[in-house]
């Protein structure tokens, strides 16, 4: 790929504000959700699961806890990344099994690695445990923004919303998973976005970087 | 660009484990150093300061305090992801002037978007303040991944430090930031990398995904 393509995706994208309510084609979502499993998380444990939002009632249902912003129900999917809240060692067998399997290898030969992430679980607060989960969520958000500028599909990386409100729309609260973050997939109305043709604004490279 | 060039670059990436002390080009990082300046923050806001580390000695000093990984000192370059541990009203006050600056628009026009953020700041704990910036780091951590595995350089997302150290070594406790996340950049060392050759271990899609 040459190097600006990327470069110009990114500065392609923008937070959208208003979008107008088409739906983007099944096989540009399907790139962008394969862009989110490939996301990298700590120690490969990926604590959370992503729900893919397309029916315009639940999107509805979530717009009031989500201060009424209209991408919501304008987009055509919503990625709602759904945190673990406190793994446990459950969670640790099964993705020992899904290592053993993929790379045909025996589960007793992954005992010491099993052990680390045991050892973390056993070290941290549940509190702990859940803020490390939605950090993730966060690198597999920008793996998601990034496929999504490649696509030329808008987007909104969303923080904006109150995660009682999404979780128990949701169901998230009775699965003990909490909503780490949200990513709206559709296309600007370019009309009616005051941000469509605003300028970008970044902290210029010799303040955001120190070079040692 | 072809859908699959992004998601192939994905698949080849995995994070590195033995580098082999080669620089990387300095065209390629700059292109890294781009994405990651143009990856969106909350509210635009970008509360969090890089620290690109190139000196072979604060790398050395960096390592104990990385549980010795040798991608510390083996790698071209590390990315210190430093989060703002308290915002205040400054750092608003800067950001308005270069939304002002740039946009070339008044910056009274931008008093309710300030009062938004300051918001923010007054009804949060410190603590909550450094969690939601630490989260940043993350965004801009996966554009980091992204186009370094677009650009065909090795890179290792990485928690596994203390922050305390690190942030002593680079100063940080002192600027009142925090080590976020770090993203160490170079070239692999096959040979010597268990992990080069091994297969890629992700949840699988029905499993990772849920439409709703």
């Amino acid at each position: 790929m040459e190097n600006n393509q990327f470069i110009e995706a990114l500065e392609w994208r923008y937070a959208t504000k208003k979008m107008n309510g088409q739906n983007i084609p099944d096989d540009k979502l399907e790139t962008i959700l394969e862009a989110v499993r490939l996301s990298p998380s700590s120690m490969g444990v990926t604590p959370y699961t992503v729900f893919v939002v397309k029916d315009p009632a639940v999107k509805k249902e979530l717009l009031p806890h989500c201060y009424n912003q209209s991408q919501i129900t304008d987009s055509s999917a919503l990625l709602v990344f759904a945190a673990w809240k406190n793994m446990t060692s459950k969670e640790v067998d099964v993705y020992m099994d899904e290592i053993a399997a993929t790379r045909n290898v025996p589960v007793e030969s992954l005992k010491d690695f099993a052990k680390a992430i045991n050892g973390k679980i056993n070290n941290s607060t549940p509190e702990e445990m859940e803020n490390w989960a939605v950090k993730q969520t966060y690198i597999a958000l920008g793996f998601g923004l990034a496929a999504a500028a490649l696509e030329r599909i808008d987007s909104t990386p969303m923080e904006g919303y109150v995660p009682a409100g999404v979780d128990q729309v949701l169901g998230l609260d009775k699965i003990n998973m909490t909503a780490g973050c949200i990513l709206a997939l559709g296309y600007r109305d370019e009309e009616n976005d005051f941000l469509a043709k605003a300028k970008k604004v970044r902290r210029n490279k010799a303040e955001l970087f120190k070079v040692v």
